[in-house]
């Protein structure tokens, strides 16, 4: 792949769709009794790479949640699915072939259709003047490429707006999920260094991912050999270590993009994060275990008034009901769930704190999230 | 409960069933064309109270297994499956009510019916100068109670044998599990705090969770409401924080269990340990990450070697191909599991390492585990 041209913000604004106003993103209609409200000839136009996957039906969800303010909508998949039909805000749209003409009337690309298709129509929709929010890993490294969630960073994204050329990578969903819980304590009492152990849904490999867990549970419970042809291991009342490749390290690419995110995101490299991603039979929303080592003090109410006054952030620590965040609780759901908040019992002071973190990895570790980034783009 | 007159070895050997000789742990007939090899006239007459149950029906398995020697085999229950049969090395044997008097005629009883009943029952059966291996948590802290996982501390149960009466009590399955893979890099280089999440199975939490558990993922599948009777929550395709009761540090009493056992059984309250325990849709086998700091330096490949050369561990863990352990390699078998040995990354020195370890919990995590106390006993 040739080098993309990058990241300089370049272009003229789309006049041919009209520069989208400031006010756009008060989000208009939401909460009016107007039908398809977010449908509005100012608005960009937005394509979405990779809508019949998991990530790209939740796009469709999302932009609707949050009355996304849009002219015209392009389902861009694969040669496969060209011809399909998406239903989105009351419209029957037919998806098109993802090609390199595909985004020479577009404004936002969003991208979930895996890294390669990134990086192979990234420069295209550059040239075309279009921002891209990015879900896949493709770009997330690549220097003064953001790396946004907005909650967290959203300020290094300033200067990306709508109508010039540009890419915005979306952190990988178990970055996400653990920053979203994890940040309101960093600026509170700064993390010294992270203890991470997931339990990762079938989602995050995809809806076929999905499909072959119900399938394998249905075969399981018939007496049936299951089939496995996503992962190579029996996923039905099964787990295994994240299928992403071990690097020269022994961690995983998953992991290891847990640490290297977590160095970018906080633009702390010192920082330091161990994890072990790990593979669990749940259809939606991963799960994170972590334990903070703090550099001041951090007392567990301290620790619960600074994720109480984090947006994006609900806390569910009922310690008499034994009621802590489940992935079923995070389910379909904005906020990143944070429960189990305690002293760490390891240590002799107040500098350690262990966390049970939920979040939708779909939703807040994708397609929120980048949909956030789009509205930033506004 | 009137505190229990023990630890203090006592009472006489069982003349009437014969005692044990120091021979008989050879384990007579193993591989010898003899049917029911194990039962003799000489050998040590056992019972199992809560036979039952998941784990009684893992004694059945086990004893049958290492072919141990006994003379009779009285199954014992609640008075609900009094008069049931359980089948064992080619007998039909009816169960019996649990009552004090059961315990007359035998000469070591392997404990599974919950800690109340071990309470209610452990004195009865002591002054009947029988040894009791004990699966709860009644007795684990009691001063002077061994808490035996034999590969590791063996030696704690010194002077215990059959003919006497005794308690000597099975370590937590999450504790075992950790501790066997640990243990060996505990010996080369010293732990000084470990980190550990798990991913706990039903079989954890009896026959019941996992038949409840299997319903649960029936009825998901068909679009029915879940039945939730042994715990408030849905299990089918979810997880959650371990239902055990949260205690004053906010830990749940079964990461206390690991904090505080693992201090008996290495004899060092100065070990540093935290734990979230979380159950995981998984029939059997508990997987669990462990983090651990080391007093000493160790290399990846010298904590392979002590893990290689330890007795009950077995290592997967084949980066290339993407294989560790699942607890699906574990069902039913003897040892535990240890994979994704790695240097931590967060760490600057060779001071650190990160684990992934799978054991069945039922087996050597219960029942393997006791039997194994058992024959150290004879
Ligand atoms: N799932 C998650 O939780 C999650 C979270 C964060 C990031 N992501 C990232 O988002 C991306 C998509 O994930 P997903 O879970 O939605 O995967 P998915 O369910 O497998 O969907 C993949 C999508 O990519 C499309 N696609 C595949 N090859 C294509 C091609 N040659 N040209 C155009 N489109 C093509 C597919 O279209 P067809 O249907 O036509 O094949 C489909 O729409 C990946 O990069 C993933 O790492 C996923
Ligand atoms: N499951 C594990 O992995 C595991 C691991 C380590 C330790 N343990 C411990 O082992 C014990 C049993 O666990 P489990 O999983 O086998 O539970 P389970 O499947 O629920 O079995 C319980 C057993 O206890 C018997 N019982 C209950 N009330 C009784 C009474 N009043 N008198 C006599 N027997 C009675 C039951 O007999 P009925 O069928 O007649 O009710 C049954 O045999 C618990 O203390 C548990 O904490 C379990």
């Amino acid at each position: 792949m040739a080098p993309l041209r990058m990241p300089v913000l370049r272009g003229s604004p789309c006049l041919a769709l009209g520069a989208p106003q400031p006010g756009l993103r008060a989000r208009p209609g939401r909460g009016a009794a107007v039908v398809r409200a977010a449908k509005t000839a100012d608005g960009p136009s937005v394509a979405i790479a990779g809508v019949t996957g998991a990530v790209g039906q939740e796009f469709l969800r999302v932009l609707k949640e949050r009355d996304f303010p849009y002219s015209k909508l392009k389902p861009l998949a694969s040669a496969r699915s060209a011809g399909k039909h998406v239903q989105f805000d009351g419209q029957d749209i037919v998806v098109e072939e993802l090609t390199a003409d595909s985004f020479k009337d577009v404004d936002i690309a969003l991208f979930s259709a895996g890294g390669s298709i990134t990086k192979k129509f990234a420069q295209a929709a550059i040239d075309s003047n279009c921002m891209i929010v990015d879900n896949s890993s493709a770009f997330r490294m690549t220097d003064g490429v953001p790396l946004i969630i907005p909650e967290v960073n959203g300020e290094d994204m300033a200067g990306y707006k709508v109508g010039k050329g540009g890419i915005i990578a979306n952190p990988n969903c178990s970055t996400i999920i653990a920053l979203m819980a994890v940040t309101p304590l960093h600026k509170a009492a700064g993390v010294e260094r992270m203890v991470i152990s997931t339990y990762q849904a079938a989602s995050g490999a995809g809806q076929a991912a999905m499909d072959e867990l119900v399938l394998q549970m249905r075969e399981f419970l018939d007496g049936k050999e299951v089939t496995k042809e996503i992962f190579p291991l029996q996923y039905a009342f099964n787990l295994f270590s994240h299928n992403s490749p071990i690097t020269d390290t022994g961690y995983n690419e998953e992991e290891m993009k847990m640490v290297k995110e977590t160095h970018k995101i906080w633009k702390d490299p010192d920082v330091k994060v161990t994890a072990t991603c790990i593979r669990v039979p749940v259809m939606r929303a991963h799960a994170e275990s972590i334990n903070l080592q703090l550099k001041n003090p951090l007392t567990e109410s301290e620790a619960r008034a600074a994720l109480n006054s984090s947006p994006g952030v609900s806390i569910i620590d009922d310690r008499e009901n034994n009621r802590f965040p489940t992935p079923l609780d995070a389910t379909s759901r904005d906020d990143v769930y944070v429960g189990r908040v305690r002293r760490d019992i390891s240590r002799g002071d107040d500098k350690g704190l262990d966390l049970f973190v939920c979040g939708d990895q779909i939703k807040k570790g994708a397609a929120l999230n980048a949909v956030q980034i789009a509205e930033l783009l506004l």
